[in-house]
């Protein structure tokens, strides 16, 4: 941490300072330049929120240097990261992951039909929400647990893993019943708590980005998971909320690739919220592979147009089958 | 609704649409322009959502025209909501209402020395955390259980109603046992369980709005509330997320004077988090009554300096004194 | 400027990068932490512009200490700038200066009529546009010269100062004829070289912020021309994009307060663009002087509803009176 | 467009309403619905700018179905714009095309060997600036004229066609004189004076995106080109600006593949200014290229960490020479 005195600072404010940040119990070095002084901070093992600081008499800035993560990062572990999630591998030099199926489980045959098509295509694990978080309160809000012995029979009958999103604590245990992967969706993000529970089941975990969370904050909140004992996490990028209004959301590939260099979980990308276009998805998604990604979750329904929810962005069986070809799935 | 059709969709394409219209129960009207066709789409008595008809051959954007809330809307009910909360009562010609106390109560004496002060001065409600949300597992996140009695003790011994924020349903009942409102914090404005569960216990509610919420997207979280029966909730701009870094967020008073337009509901500021600096909660609070706010919520700490959390943005009891002063309390 | 090394950076790359900046003139303090080395880069004078040195090896991260102005800081000068146009001054503690007009000059009939209803009304400047930038090329684009020779008459028989802007250096003659002050408009905030011929005028300017643009860069555009040696800038804050869609620009009060604290500049504020609805400009106004702007330009028309560029914003006389009795002008 | 009326408006309104859209010579269908009524705009040939009925007593809100351009739009020529540079052609099924030199030409060394190393690597254009538009007044702003008799070298020695960016009218002819396209930077991508001189010149246009444009609103200024009669334009996504600080600009590749939807001109990619991280460049350049891009531009210097201006961003010639592997070019 660097505090930065203002040009007109007293010594006897540099000082009181600078003891203050030995009674927290670190080191301080007193650095003069030409213009004004800054008061390096040292001694700490992890980032230090001292920001208060900067209500001291004569105290201009403070800037954080450590990152507040640590177990997320690469220089804490230098090798890729491989999530397991029933039979398939996600991360590394394992196969282009590619997780497909509709937004929300509406019935049983919608639900197989598509799990048995996209698991024909080269989907390696299987989406739907039976809990689905709604902008309105006259939406469409997901089966609940009727849901949960669809997903089941996805997985048994249909043979594809699942991942589903759990929205409460008080849904964990249902959810994990019917699944095999737990998703975190954009809402959650930094529920801390849902991320604690979720971490607690040992279960993978799929965790989305915040719509307007920073890349740092993001892998934050992953570090919540890995803090508490859960290394298994997939980090999804899903598009942020920015001023373009043509698209959904922005598709932030930037971040991908950046993540890639910061941390050694496995990330991927969803296409299908990152454009809220059916037509995008393809092009999307091609291009989140060259950026890095190990793997896409896209929306898949048999008859989009007829979709409870988010039909707009939804691909048929012919436009997963074209992904899935671009792709060589 | 509005269907736009491109200017090459042909007479089918165009029957078909007002066909799948119809048949989800409302009336099409066909409009030929000269450039392309569009298909009006009434009858609905709310908002539809039937984005899903993007996907058919021929059609180029969906428009909506009805707003998807109703209930906290002023086109439903003109006159100002006012909200009881204790003694006190906020919104439409009472007293403009301060809001104040430290982020998070850390000991009885700080907790008690503050709310004595800002009662003193002129509050008329106090606030204080006891679950914090916080973006990384290594910080203070709040005294849970052994906060309630200290909340317990300024609502008895001080004679301050009480607002403090409820993070999740499992906590409900114990933050409802020592508050006389519920906050509902920024993260969670659109936890639809949440939203419900605490409209269910009657009590007034504070609904902050989530720092990337459109304000569309606010009012339909105070809907939420209102549609399950509580119609006492106070909306609360507390800064949005944008690219300027200089200020924690940005303070969007533009929404506050928009909101007072389009909705009932009581509209308060939170210039603390909404600057994330102590140096602006004073002009900032000056300017959201100028903006028609009929009251602010700050964060006052006896000791900033040594705040566990939002120290930066704190005020001291001389600064508390200032403001109250400059709003003639 | 502080120089972040990686954790696993060597003594040799430590090394190398102390030298480079050596070799560039300036002191290296090498700063050793418990997790990573910083380098603190001292005898600078002024801002630094070293972000090559990130491509070294085993360097992480560059952070700016200095700020990259000067000449428009309250460090520089602590006493607030007053600008003087014609009769009026603006800025300290001078009467709350508006400025008022169409937002374009359309007609002599309209731009007169105008000036005099708003100079009865208690405005200290009138405003009107003779070159106007437009999104599409098939909007209105101002009258040009014809338009000049209105604005004289404005000052003239009217008694007005006027305020309008110079979009091009090639215009900078003809609009210096018919001006007291000259506007540079949100679009060409960064166009230096218009900021430089504005500049060497010696008339004041009224800088609008880029849309965009963040408060240090606004700054920035500022230093341009007090570094060109004319210190007579009048700051104004006309909203930012972001993802609100509601409102045509998020107003941004926080700049305003916090540039009041950073710069001795004067800061005004234009609510007509800042909101993009008329029924906003009155609040808007009352908190801009809450926030601490010492003046505001808003957008009056004879008769909005036919105007021929925003009208949607523009306050008619009524409007006008009313939000000048709310100011006591 | 659509006009819609407030739920409590009277037929009286509405008919006022109706009447001065037809005074304004379009066509006016009233269409009530179940809430409220809505007005058909219709007989207009292109975009309407009647904003200002949002003031007539009664109107809501008012909604534009109309997009604002039309030349550019796919729906007006069906088939990929393909413009030639030189020899280069880019666009449609042409190869991929690589636009690469320095940010700044510094010297006629540094110029001409980076020219020939780029084509010697498959590049097909060569860039380099000569007049720099910079955020400080204290920066490098280019070398003027002597930077032209370089960019000559280049063309006539080296034998690539050069692109670089003309800042301002008055630089029109010499820019023209030694570059065989025009490069249109962000922040002059509204700047309306200089869209049309330079389509004047015939010649073709590399015009960047706004940092803070819409989609649409890059269209605009594509389509005040191509309404001067130049049809030579190419649009180049260099990244917007976001809340998103880990990266200098968030790089939009969504729109890169929603404007090859909408519009005709090609797109290609700038991912050095969209990303500001050198390590970023390859896999956003591959990524940009899977989304649709027909070329990339990217910062090439012979020694990154000497450059004068966007070090950080530059690869030098091995990182050049792994991107041109990676794209097989």
């Amino acid at each position: 941490m660097l505090i930065v005195m203002q040009k007109s600072a007293t010594e006897e404010q540099i000082a009181a300072v600078a003891e203050q940040i030995i009674s927290l119990g670190m080191r301080a070095e007193v650095l003069p330049g030409s213009l004004r002084t800054a008061i390096g901070v040292m001694g700490n093992t992890g980032y230090v929120d001292a920001d208060q600081v900067l209500l001291m008499p004569g105290v201009k800035e403070i800037i954080h240097v450590s990152k507040p993560y640590k177990l997320v990062s690469r220089e804490w572990r230098p090798e890729d990261t491989v999530v397991r999630v029933g039979r398939t591998e996600i991360g590394g030099d394992r196969p282009f992951a590619v997780i497909a199926g509709p937004c929300s489980v509406e019935s049983e045959e919608q639900a197989l039909s598509c799990a048995r098509e996209v698991k024909r295509l080269g989907a390696a694990l299987f989406r739907g929400g039976i809990f689905k978080p709604r902008t309105t309160p006259y939406a469409f809000r997901g089966l609940g647990e009727a849901g949960a012995g669809i997903l089941n029979q996805v997985r048994g009958s249909v043979g594809l893993p699942v991942v589903t999103e759990v929205m409460h604590v008080s849904n964990l245990d249902l959810v994990a019943s019917c699944a095999d992967m737990l998703q975190i969706g954009t809402r959650n993000m930094q529920n801390c708590d849902l991320l604690l529970e979720a971490a607690k089941t040992g279960m993978p975990i799929l965790l989305k980005r915040g719509m307007s969370a920073l890349l740092e904050e993001f892998l934050l909140a992953a570090e919540y998971i890995l803090d508490a004992g859960n290394g298994n996490v997939v980090l999804c990028e899903r598009g942020i909320r920015t001023f373009e209004t043509s698209t959904r959301n922005t598709l932030d590939l930037n971040s991908v690739a950046l993540a890639r260099e910061l941390s050694h979980l496995p990330v991927i990308v969803d296409p299908s919220h990152g454009t809220g276009r059916a037509s995008l998805v393809k092009p999307l998604s091609l291009a989140a592979r060259a950026a890095g990604a190990v793997g896409v979750m896209v929306e898949v329904h048999p008859e989009p147009q007829k979709a409870l929810s988010d039909g707009q962005q939804s691909l048929d069986f012919a436009g997963f089958a074209e992904l899935a070809a671009a792709l060589s799935l």
